[in-house]
């Protein structure tokens, strides 16, 4: 690592996308090759081009991400900080605008949040326009997204009553690990954003907590910044792995995850082969780059939206297939389940497959709009492959007396109460995951997200004891009516009554 | 009782929660052991620590609750009146707030109200923020509580005409006990928050009007009170019993119920094995708690919330079961009704137990969001169990012919119109039960109670006689279309698709 | 008739509800015993007790009625008009808003209006509040009116294309008299509050525009005004009947309507046993009421509210029934038709004892609160009496061969559109009628009605051409689709699945 | 051609509608017997009967236009300049307001557009309310221009994932003509409100995104200008005909057309017998013709509107029917669609007549409010003709196999989104149409129109990715479930369960 001073008449010529410097932490990188696969566009980077880029690189990264992303030749040397002008390190003129709240409402005390509305209101206030952006949005006219949560609410309990239900338990297990309740912290991404503790927070509630955080592949801090803190030393993790169109970066990120001992299980996710339309990510994105003169060529996708999350996802290999799956197992021996899955069919492939389960999902509604919620396909399984949950369930006698192998479903995706989650462990779920619900409570540091899972497991507990339930294992599906939705439901491999013109059917790609 | 004069020096002395004395109608009392279980919440006995909190008490209680619920040597002795200082008697700097109306709106004369929602609104407008929370609130994001009422209008009459209609009868019974229509008054708390005379003027209201009212075990005024009025001698009444942890105190409590000859029937509550999550009332506890400097300790269910329903709850037994319907009978010859039956199994096990009825309720969508409105209820009774009504409905020629015993079905949530009654009447109900309303009703007093009353049989009059119907014997389901809501009815034990997959059906838990 | 002069200070003693004399177009009456039996409700004349009520009266009667409905005996003389003071003829201190239209906005020219929704909005913003709710007005929360418009916006049209289409003819007919298209203008009450022509001008209108025109009972205008203008010699006309609680009353009306050679038929209204709670007009009441000091006694439904349309149908005979459909036979030789029929077992009822034909209606909505839209009870008919349609219908081949008789189904409530009326016409419907919207269009006189029909026949035209039909014998229900409301339909006498429990099904009370 | 010069004062004379000559681009035309004809209506030539037309002309119009509709002898000479006075020249006092754009908003940068959306956005605020509301309205309360865009949210997607979809091809053609995806411009009139380049503009538009236009009958460009463009040239065109009332208009019309190489199919509109009533149009035009003192007549459809698109559709011929399809054939060797299809049985029809294909199309819901959304009506192809779309679909395999004619259907209405598009693919469409986005992205000109087709088919290929396709070849109806609208599908000729009355089925009128 180059320790030579250089100083800042020099670093600001190397002010153009073509020939690109920033300054992060007083080292001097030259960024111009790695600009173009920023996950979070070029654009941001061009803007600090020849200036210090230190604080909006520590918002939304953690120190070790650049040093492990850019080869050694990249680090120019040392800032000389007596070469220093006022000029120079001025703020750039939109900064105060990106980096204001919202809104000019208080960010209301913890103590007074209640539910998992109640955070997502304080991060709308709170957080500023650009990562409120990020998170909040979805797929074009986020049909999707808000059918993921109001399919909930048109579910029915169908509760008994006059049941011992004092001493109740709510524990479960995932691959084997306990859980103090069915959920997990769903994978996702840039959580630096609200608040500098990040993924570390939600790592160390999930401890606290008793329940399993699924890191993110795109986690403002590493995998191994997580797992390795001291205060979740020995507690189990999952790892959410995007495969990369260069397999040897997934290997070599695989091979390190596979160094943590306490990483304890991969999701793969499947349903990003396309980053989708997250208009409201790109309509602040758009703005930006209005603003943003330094950049001598305009984006290729100006006219198609280039938002954080379609940037984001351009490593993502869309050629990943089934085949793949024999690769995943020489690289990894963790339990592997996939993520993003979305019909019936690909769940009896998974099982097929020999994987040990997969995590219904539609990505939050962020990736194609109209997917359908995963509470229809938890029950499209039902009605065309009784025999995955029959017999497979982790809970299953056919599992119990080893008959079986187990087959884990979990569900993500709207979740917002404890309600929606024991409608899902009544249809079999093993787990529900929520994700941006995590990410709001994250505002509040590990405290924000403690509380969160608390109440998430006080709705949880109030709703088994009201249907007189009093554990997991009780829990089936005739404790719900989906008569409202069920017409919604897939029912035959078939459309109903569409007929086939496409010739007999193609064999799936391999 | 000690008459021991104490000055106010030494009652300001005991103003921590480790050392609470409190004034009320110049009685000195420690209530130091009680406070914690005190059903509305420790919070707001904290707040008059060491003064007189007689103002405050009687807005909600009646005279003689304290002296019922504390030991007497409890009773330090009487407030030295020679003491009293202008400090110590200056109203708590947050009581005004608390104590104003929410709308700074009239309330409206009684005769320019003309339908139960009238009521509401004028309820909404004139009582205290936190009275209004504590009636108007219900579990969670209000999908019961709404579905409650709405799925009323969506049933359709299926009107006669040319029949003679100008004599029509609305008499009906319960239990032998003449209803002038088909209505109860529902359980409900706390009648006193709204007006000085609460449920004793409901009681006063009923009797007139020649309907039952049913007294809440949490009413302001004991159901002494309200019984032994010289207004409603020899009138009868029900009692709603919610069973204590501690079954001693259930037991002494009914033999005092047993003990008044008008009380002429029991309705055990079974939908509170855990109090539901009511976020309006939380708020209003939220801000209060912050308000409140004096407690030394935090309340334990800070984070999940601590509403009066759920501190209201804490005594009641979440293991009654259905081997307590022996016990329940050990301890009074009344009929007894289980209230807060949400399923046609458990309909069917009220039966073969023996019980003399049932009120299908989700405690007005109080305690879980998502649990099936009452009319569901009611629909699935008939798809599942049809025999039930068919042959113990006190209607049926089975009953009348003396070959089978009678069962009284009753419904309440969301009742707010004589359409909905003569709905649930033609489906089999015996009675509904109204019980926001007529809290919303008391705040004009017994005056109030009654017109409501008036309002309500004389929408079920002119129901009756534009469908045809001149007695309740006639009313018959083929009176309603349930077109629009019979994808929600549920219409067998199992879930119409989904699988089971947790093993054989397991035994009810006794 | 006396002519005896009476002073104002004479008649200003009788200015009491049990002594109330009233001037009206100098005319001085003794009205204290009709005042209580006054269709509008005895305060609206006891608040002109002893003084000149012309104004008020000519605002909603013809010049007869008053000499029609009093006995001779009441006139006790003539206005000495030289005794008039000042203070005498003052106006009342409330006319003046109760008079002034509900909106300040201009009532918009005739050639802007281009709808019936306009002649609503138009109609709405320059009546009085009072004339305003006693026509918008319908019974509780206003489902059954709402649903009347709404379902016919679910019925989508199944057209065809490529047909010869320039020469069709919307040409029908009525019990034999010609209509330009299958509409006619359905019985509505006062319809001089809007207009000084009232129902004048809208005999007027049906005669330009021939379709026919059902006088209502409750008309401002006698039936004998409206037929005997010189505009409409010869011109059918059909007449409404409330049967009166004394039947004396209702032959003397008879025989004066069959006196008049160009009513051709009689619309007998069965579905007024009890007058609905049309609560928008009751809240008008109430207000009067309250201002006025001049009643003694206090109205005995004050607390169950008193509308316009509550008092108006206090003369109807809630006993109609069946049995009387001879005892009409013997009144008149005109065709008869039931109206307000909601059930598809009632008009097999009306088939049964020899009727022409009914309107399925539902008093737009006014009477009874969930009672079904009139298209759900057309579809009823199909599903569980088809031969009424297929075998009566006057366009059937059966009826046309002479095989059956005919019998006409009138259908309204809710018709806004001319694609409404062809959707009623493609399932059966031999006409639909208007109420309201040619109350509203009356705000205009005869030419704003003249406007309304053109508008809608323009309408019903378009929609024929663009479904592919030329003439009304080719309307047929393979014109719609109502897949969307199909659930809604009831198919068989008893409920689907709810059981019976009211014994044998009782005889019907005749 | 009149080359005289003609004074001003000579030309102010003939300003009436009997007598009226305007000025258009220095040419003095005596348009007294074309102006009632005016596709516009009359109304917008009289206010300028006297004076300069130029302006409002080509806001409008091609140069063309006037010169091939007027006979010569109508040119009556050239304006002689040098007698024009200020007061002539003043423009008319409501030419200001018409012609402001409806908001003060600015029209955002191209590059802020990001989807169909933000065109109409920027169209309506951008555009003239005059312009709007011709190009927004649609018949009476929009249902069905509602419906049409609701429809496809309520379809989802049945993904599959884990397939190789890096490579994917969206190319599939049209009667042979290659489309780089399934979308063409459906025809829609006037595009020159919008923006001076107009249909131009579409044209080049289509040519550089290789798609195809579909010319509007009513262009604001003649056929010609359009596909005569240097930039076009040898890129195939499709013409819309409406089937003029004078055959040998369109005879003519279609000889121009056949002259043109690069129009390569014909779609004949089926759907506007009558012209709908578009009450937003009619409500400008209402407000015109009040304003314009000139009109000695008052227009005879003044009581029931006469909009734009309804006085357009004057010269339509009423008559088309299928006898007409051999006249078409002698008039052209294109192949030929029907546009406008509403039933599964008239595409059977088109089928059996020998026809290459249809536009499943309700006019953008403009002709009959209510008439059915074309998904509905591609749905009932497959519930009741599947052979139709099973062995006609040009993919299938029997017309790859030459053993069945290709039959293309296409459709239009409500298109708004690349998922859209895909769901109709699935479901058998050979191509999707849109019609307004396409001229509110005219407003931008050919940029805007390439933009608008850039960003539906990167939602089109991000759908395709996500849904594991890889060629239109392999879209089939598994894909999508319809489940949500399954109930608004015809699944058989006869209504479902109404009764014929009309005798045995009419023949057909040929």
């Amino acid at each position: 690592m180059s320790d030579k001073p250089i100083s800042v008449q020099e670093i600001s010529q190397h002010n153009k996308d073509t020939d690109c410097w920033i300054v992060v932490d007083g080292n001097v990188w030259d960024i111009t090759g790695f600009a173009p696969e920023h996950p979070g566009g070029p654009g941001i980077i061009y803007k600090y081009a020849g200036r210090d880029a230190t604080k909006v690189y520590n918002d939304v990264h953690s120190p070790n991400i650049i040093k492990n992303n850019l080869p050694a030749n990249c680090l120019k040397g040392r800032l000389d900080s007596s070469t220093v002008t006022e000029e120079w390190s001025r703020p750039l003129p939109n900064e105060t605008p990106n980096a204001a709240p919202r809104s000019a409402e208080e960010k209301p005390p913890l103590d007074s949040i209640i539910n998992a509305h109640d955070f997502e209101i304080a991060a709308k206030n709170s957080s500023t326009a650009k990562t409120w952006a990020f998170y909040s949005s979805a797929s074009n006219d986020l049909i999707t997204k808000d059918a993921n949560a109001s399919l909930y609410t048109q579910v029915y309990f169908r509760p008994r009553v006059m049941r011992r239900v004092e001493k109740i338990t709510t524990n479960t297990n995932l691959f084997g690990h306990p859980l103090s309740f069915p959920l997990i912290i769903s994978p996702a991404a840039m959580a630096r954003l609200i608040h500098p503790d990040g993924e570390l927070a939600l790592g160390r509630a999930a401890k606290t907590r008793h329940i399993i955080q699924a890191i993110s592949n795109n986690a403002s801090y590493t995998a191994s910044d997580i797992v390795s803190q001291e205060e979740v030393k020995d507690y189990p993790f999952i790892f959410q792995l995007y495969v990369d169109r260069q397999r040897h970066k997934s290997e070599a990120l695989l091979k390190r995850i596979n160094g943590h001992a306490n990483i304890r299980g991969l999701m793969v996710t499947t349903d990003a082969a396309a980053a989708g339309k997250r208009e409201a990510d790109e309509r602040v994105k758009a703005d930006e780059s209005i603003q943003n003169p330094m950049m001598t060529t305009k984006a290729k996708n100006d006219k198609k939206g280039g938002g954080y999350g379609r940037l984001m996802g351009n490593f993502i290999d869309p050629n990943l297939n089934w085949a793949d799956v024999a690769w995943l197992r020489t690289q990894t021996d963790l339990p592997i389940m996939l993520k993003g899955i979305m019909s019936a069919d690909d769940v009896k492939l998974a099982l097929d497959h020999g994987l040990e389960g997969v995590v219904l999902s539609n990505h939050g509604g962020r990736n194609l709009d109209t997917s359908p919620p995963a509470l229809l396909v938890l029950l499209e399984i039902h009605a065309r492959f009784p025999h995955i949950i029959a017999e497979h369930h982790p809970n299953s006698p056919a599992v119990k007396a080893g008959l079986k192998r187990a087959f884990s479903i979990l569900v993500d995706g709207g979740v917002r109460r404890g309600t929606d989650i024991l409608k899902l462990v009544c249809l079999g779920a093993v787990a529900a995951g929520v994700g941006r619900p995590a990410l709001f409570a994250t505002g509040y540091g590990q405290q924000g997200v403690e509380q969160l899972i608390d109440i998430l497991k006080d709705e949880f507990e109030v709703a088994m004891r009201n249907c007189g339930l009093t554990c997991i294992e009780d829990c089936g599906p005739e404790y719900v009516n989906t008569g409202a939705i069920d017409r919604l439901v897939v029912k035959s491999r078939a459309h109903p009554y569409a007929v086939s013109f496409t010739g007999p059917a193609r064999e799936m790609k391999l």
